[in-house]
Formats: structure tokens, sequence, C-alpha cells
């Protein structure tokens, strides 16, 4: 067995080409023997001289490095007797413990996390990354087409000097430019008549849903969530222990009489009256009308999540339900991710003012608000204009993307798949054949590289026909027929008749 | 009473030198008149003719307005027959609804909220944002040396062309390069050989918190906090329903003895050793070893909150407890709003192995990871060296601001106050005479302008003399004296002798 000193050296490399200096490398080596128990404490160090003629480094170097792990005291000087490693690191005896097994997950999951997370277990967070052109994802917006050169020009503006506005912890509720210019934005799209006071600035749809269920909800109460539905939204309640009714859609959208029916004790209703997630009927006004009515009638509330109302390619847009109600029970839920982009991480709630407080001293307890840096630059491009002009021209490019993507799969596929366009948002739906399984499917056209949604995913209990959900904003009318070609390939790969 | 269209032309008013265009006006007041009920379903409104010339606007913009207003449903066209409001949006009967009373907090808090918001009620979430010269406030700190240009230049990098790299949903754990440069910069600066896999970029430590309570514990659990500590991290363990138990500090730092007596079963330590917050002790290395041992023999969890371990002015710097813990119980939390500032809204947590999954997938439902842009500058920032640097920069500028404001306050207040300088963070303690009460006193100096922090605030059980926390890191040498002078003005204001 060597000696500590011979331990020392041996394990020593250094890298002479490194950006990192020596000394560094020195002391980081040295460090790291110390805190793993190769070299254990009380051990006395060669001298700088010998070190210096073994390492090939000079004096200065070694002193440097030695000099830092004095002072953090893994090494200790004794004045006139040399240099010993600091007994404080060592843990155990004089033999190097054996490495712990890592707990498994198993064990983890069931003796060590919370009971709440079984609600999320099987959850997947993978994100899909590589830039495949054959994909369909429908949250895929048109990137290329975003004003980055203005965006960049908005950073900039807000980053000429360092100050406490702009640096320090930011206004809670959001950003004060940010929640007037929503409020006006929803006044004219959305017949919203709010105050910028009632604005509160969070980090997306899904932090807002969150925060919701955790300040209006208890474990065990029960939610009416439509199905098929949001389902980024439902594992959110459930993760709050929220008690889930389905509630079926059809034409005019969710079926207030079967949820007042079925589940009248709900405390809260989560609907996309704009734009239903993921079949894209609008709510009808009759609708609107029955389930205000109730809610204000039995004092439930309503969380309208009004994703894609800017995305709307024909038909009538509806004023927002909160733009009706006259009792203050609904709480609406807005999102930059889709009209601008995901990574901006801002979305906005519209509240009641009795509920303003309570959910700022929420979210208080849960996060701050969003960087205001962004949140500057997004209020300028509202305050200025370049907003409104940037829906219109993603909705008009949006519709043009859908109306080739249409055209080329009824050409191409028209006879297995039965397409459904849509009059809003960012995907459409693809009936497969009856006796086929959209998951199945899905799982297997992903293995091809043909990446899609099933629209079983999205349903609790309903039973609807087999269906892709298929992303039309992402593909340029360019790219359609490339991309319907890697489609019709990947169909044919699984023994599909197409 | 008016004819309806007496009413709607009465109650138009044109801005001619608005922004907004005329037709925009005026599609924004016939709209208004119909969802507020003024104008109801059915009426006739005058032809375009008539309008146009009493309200002095061309046909051209009055058809722009109309035809919007038919496109959504609020105004019908029959052919022949003129322009009706449509019938869909009468509500009720023809006499306005009174306005309903807005329901009170008070209300609210006792039926319409969930239970676990009685945990945070109370919880002040009001910011304090003018920008006043004799502010203590703890948090504060240089903004005015953060190197802004440099920053900026960053920006710009990576905002030069749109991609679904920086603009769509990112890597959900958080961009690979920064938590690349995370690893390298634990490993460096507090000893901890992770990889990146290991990291997960969340949006500031208190989100940190929230997603370990919601993932590691049940309601009801008991949790070790520190008697004083950190008021965020226990609002949040509390809103989560976990049972919190006291555990006090001494010159050690947390009494580990202390809390296996009292509370063997925790099954979380929450604690703040490199610089206990708020008193500034160090977690001694003897203590640390009980920590690990105990929760290694009994599976237990801790939260090492490793706040302001950056900011070490003397006094010897331990490695983090991650780096002593041979058994994967110890879950390292760090944030980048101190030594970088908080608006940025990045922190990030090193997790064992075991855990790395199942965070991941409860982020998954809470949220999504922070804004890819400033991710990306801040592994640019840490890659390229300039975060080292500038956090030297940093520690000897707020040293230099702490010795100033230690002198100053004891040669102006040395005979009232007992000052205890730090040897790390951004505040030092104020030691008031022991008969006072120092909410009280926090709270009459604020009312004269000068913001403090009472110690007391930071209590659970534990009875500590009274303290005010002044925070040095925001005050620039240059202004020590005035803002000195203040407090000594505010105390004289409040009757005490100063």
């Amino acid at each position: 067995m060597k000696s500590p000193a011979g331990l020392l050296l041996a394990a020593i490399e250094l890298d002479r080409d490194s950006a990192t200096p020596l000394y560094r490398q020195l002391y980081l080596q040295i460090r790291k023997q110390i805190l793993t128990g190769r070299l254990q404490g009380g051990i006395r160090l060669p001298s700088t001289r010998t070190l210096s003629q073994e390492l090939k480094l000079s004096r200065i170097t070694l002193l440097n490095a030695f000099d830092q792990l004095i002072a953090e005291g893994f090494l200790v000087s004794r004045t006139g007797a040399g240099t010993y490693v600091g007994d404080e690191w060592e843990r155990s005896g004089h033999t190097e413990p054996p490495p712990p097994a890592p707990p498994q997950l198993s064990d983890l999951s069931q003796s060590m996390l919370s009971l709440r997370s079984h609600h999320f277990r099987g959850v997947s967070y993978a994100h899909y990354s590589a830039d495949t052109p054959t994909s369909f994802l429908p949250s895929h917006g048109a990137f290329e087409a975003f004003p980055q050169h203005l965006w960049k020009r908005l950073l900039a503006r807000h980053s000429q000097k360092p100050s406490k506005d702009m640096l320090g912890y930011g206004e809670l509720q959001g950003l004060q430019a940010l929640r007037q210019a929503i409020a006006e934005y929803v006044f004219d799209a959305r017949g919203i008549d709010c105050s910028a006071e009632q604005v509160v600035i969070v980090s997306g749809a899904q932090q807002a849903f969150n925060l919701l269920a955790m300040l209006l909800l208890n474990p065990d109460d029960p939610v009416w969530m439509e199905d098929p539905g949001h389902i980024a939204a439902r594992i959110a309640f459930q993760a709050h222990g929220c008690r889930v009714t389905p509630v079926r859609i059809d034409e005019q959208g969710i079926d207030v009489q079967q949820g007042i029916a079925e589940c009248p004790e709900a405390c809260l209703v989560f609907t996309t009256p704009s734009r239903q997630h993921p079949l894209g009927v609008t709510l009808s006004h009759a609708r609107r009308l029955q389930l205000i009515d109730w809610a204000a009638a039995h004092q439930r509330w309503v969380i309208e999540d009004d994703c894609d109302s800017e995305l709307r390619y024909s038909g009538r847009q509806l004023p927002a339900l909160y733009a009706m109600d006259q009792s203050d029970r609904v709480i609406y839920v807005g999102t930059f991710s889709k009209v601008l982009f995901p990574s901006l991480r801002l979305g906005y709630v519209v509240l009641p003012p009795a509920l303003v407080e309570p959910f700022c001293t929420l979210r208080a307890v849960l996060d701050r608000s969003p960087p205001t840096l962004l949140q500057a630059v997004t209020a300028d491009f509202m305050s200025e204009g370049h907003f409104i002009g940037h829906i219109r021209r993603m909705r008009a490019l949006y519709q043009a993307r859908q109306s080739c993507l249409v055209g080329v799969l009824e050409r191409r596929l028209g006879h297995f798949l039965r397409i459904t366009p849509v009059e809003a948002g960012m995907h459409l739906i693809a009936w497969l054949p009856a006796h086929l399984d959209d998951q199945d499917i899905a799982r297997q056209l992903a293995g091809h590289g043909v990446h899609t949604y099933a629209l079983s995913d999205y349903c609790l209990q309903r039973y609807l026909p087999p269906a892709l959900l298929l992303g039309f904003a992402g593909t340029a009318q360019a790219e359609a027929e490339t991309k319907v070609q890697a489609l019709v390939q990947a169909l044919k790969a699984l023994g599909q008749p197409v």
C-alpha cells in the first residue's frame, strides 16, 4: 500500500493546457482526496520543496493552493512541523466506508414521498427537444415568425442601466405597466371590464391553476372537468387532492345539465369556453348563461381558461364568460405562451375583486413575480401596438397553414383519416378508423419519428372514436407535403391501408 | 325617456385626437352599451346614413364598426330591414339589474377559500417599492454595481434569431448548459460532487421549498425549523399543512440534540448551515456530523438552504452539508437572488439521484422551467468566468460597506445599540435595550421612513433580546452617515435616548 504522501502524488494529474490555473487544479484535487477520505486527518503532507520537484510546479503555485486549503481548514500548518490534513474531515475509522447503495425510486415512492405524490406518478415530464421536421405536436407554433428583432430592441431598452426597479424584487402582483396593458387588451378583445388591480401576473396558466386549486379547494372537494379536457389542469387539481368529476362535451361545449345532475355539490368548474380543449367546440351562449346562473345561485367558482381565444379563424368570437358574470364567480386565466412564445413564461389571471388579496398572498408563499425585464418588454410590446398586429399576422399565418395541411391530408390520407378543421387554435382532429386504438397508433408513430397526441389521452371516462391531434401551426406550407409524406410512410410501416 | 336610438347617440363620445381609430371607438362604445344592457336585444339601430350625419362620421367608418359587431353577434343585419341589436345579449327583463354587492373578504375567508388558506392569512405581500434612501432592508443589494453592460451583451447574444430552442418550452429540468455550470460551481465553491443530471433549475429558493414540501411531506408531518429562522420557508411548510417544531439556535447553529429530544419523529429538517438565517451563525462541524448521522440512521430528509454562502467576509467557509452526506438524505438549495439579482428569478436544487425524477414530475405539474433566455445568459455568465469575479467584487464591496456602517453606527448610536457585525450575508444585528419591543420599534421607524426588520418576527417560541436586522449591502459608504442620521432622528422622534 502506498504511503499517504505517495497516494497524494500518484493521484494528482495536472493539465497544463487547461484554462483552470494550476494552483486551482491542485487545490481541487487535494480537497477531493480529503473529502472522499483518501487522505485522512492527521496525515502529514510532503514538504512543498518535495512536491514542487515531484509535480514540476513552482513553490508559489503550491503555496497558493495550500493557503486556500489552510484557510478552509482542509490543511493545518504547524509552525516548524510541516503541513497536515485537518482532522475535522475524518469521518470514521481508517477504512474507506463502502459506497452506500443509492435508494431506489420504488422504495422512495412507497415510503419516502408524500401521499399526494401518487397523484402525479407516471406523469411524463420528458420534453421532446430535437427539431424533427416530421413533428405535428400541437403546442409548436411558428417560432420563426416571431418578431425577434423588435423583441431584442425592447430587451435592450430595459437593460441600459442597473436599477432597483429592474433588478430588485418586483411588484408581487406583477408589473403595473403590464397589468394595465392586459386590462386594456382584455377589455378590447374579450369584453372584460376590469382594472389593473384585478390582474395578477403569473408564470403561465399552469401556475394559475395550481394557485387557484390551493386557494379555493380542500382535499376531496369535487370539481367539474371537461371530458375530454385539459390534461395538465386536471393533474394540477388532482395533485391538490380534489375529486374530479368528468362532464361531457357536446357540440355546444360542456354539458352543464349533466354536471348539475351528476355532481351538484361541485365547488368549482374548470372550462375552456372560447375553444374547448382539445375538441375545439365553442361554448354556446345558452350554455354560458346556464353555467353562470348556476354558479351565481350556488356560489360556485368557475375557472375560465381562455386558451386560444386569440387564434380564431372563423365562426363567432363570444366575449369571455367573465364579461357576462355579474356575481363575481368567474376567474379568467390567459397566457402569452401561444400568441408570443412558451419560454416567456408569462400568463395572467383576472380575479373578482375580493379574491385579489388572498390570491396574491398565496402567490407570495409559493413564488415571486416573474422576471421584471420580461414583464416590462411584454408591456411595451402590448402598449405600443405590436401585440395586436402580431396576433393578426399569426392568425392569418396559422389559418393558411391549416388550410394547406388539411388539403394535403385529404388528398393523401382522405380515405383513411377523417379530418375536422378547427375554427380556432393550433391543432386539428384527425379521426382514425373506428377499430384502431389511438394511443397505440400515436405511440407507434412516435417510434417512426412522427409526433402526434392521441385524443384518448384527454378522456376521463367518455368513449370517443379514436383520433389524433395534429398540430398545424408549426407546419409551413412548404413543409406540409414532406410532413404528410412522413406520416403516410409511418402509417404504411404500421401496416395501415394507406 | 330617450328612445333607444337616442340613447345610443347620446352615449357616444368620440375623441378625434385619440390614437384609437374612430371606428374602433365606436365599436367599443356600442358593444359596451349592449353588454351592460343599455341597448337591448331586438332594438333597431338608426340607419348608417342617420348615424353618419349625427356623429359626423364617414359611412365607411360606421360600416367598419358595424361589420365587426355583426361578426361577433352583437348586431344582426336583416336584409332590407336594417340593423338590430342581437338578442342573445339580453339577460333579463327590461330593467337594468342592480349592481351586486361584491363579496367581502371576511365572508370569503370563512366560507369560500380553502382551509389551508388560514395558514397564510395575514402574510404581507406588499412590496416596498419606492426608492427610499433611508432604508436598511436586508434584501437590498448593491444593484448599481451589477455588470449591466455585460449582461445586456449576453442578452443580445441569445436574442439574435427566433428559434425553437430559445422560444419553445425548454428542458423541464432546466437548461443543460446552466445545470452544467452550476454543477461545476458547487463542486469548486461548496465541495459538492454532483452531475448536471442532479441539478434542477427553479424560479428561486421559495419555489424549491414549496416543491419539496409537496413532494416529501404529508399534512401534519413534523418538520424541524430553526428558531429564529427563515420566515418564508416556514410559511411554505405550514401552507402545505406540515407541523413545525422550533429548534433553537446557539453559537454552533441548530441544536440537533434538542431536536432529537423533542421531536425525534420529524420527517424533515430545514436548516441554513452556511450562515444561519437570520442570526448569522455558522453550523459547526460537530453539529453537521450529528445532523447527517441522525438523518442517515432514521431516513430523514434535510433541506440545506445555502443562503449567503457566497458572501462570506471572515471566518471559515465549511463545505456544504450535501458534500458530507454519504446517505443521500440532504437536498441542497441555492439561489442567484443575492449574488446576481432577485428579479432574475433563478435558483437551483441539487438532489440525491433517486429524487430527481419525482421532483421533476411534480415540477411539471406545478410549473414549467424558467425562461430559457435568462437561463442561457446566466449559464454564459458563469461559464465565461464572470460569476466568480462578480462574487469576489461583491464580497469586497459588502465587507467594506459593513465596516463603514458599523463604524458610523457605533460612533453615533453605540450607547443605545449593541452592534454585532456578521461574518457573512447582507445584514447585521443591532441589539436594542432589553426593555424595548423590537416589533414596535421597527413599525414606528417605518412610519418615519426608516425600514428595518425586527428579530422577533423570525422567532417561533424562543425568547431573544430585542434587536433589529439592519441591511448593509445596499448602503454605499458615502450614504452611511446620512442613513444613520435618519435613524438617529427617527429614534429621537420615538422618544428614545439617542
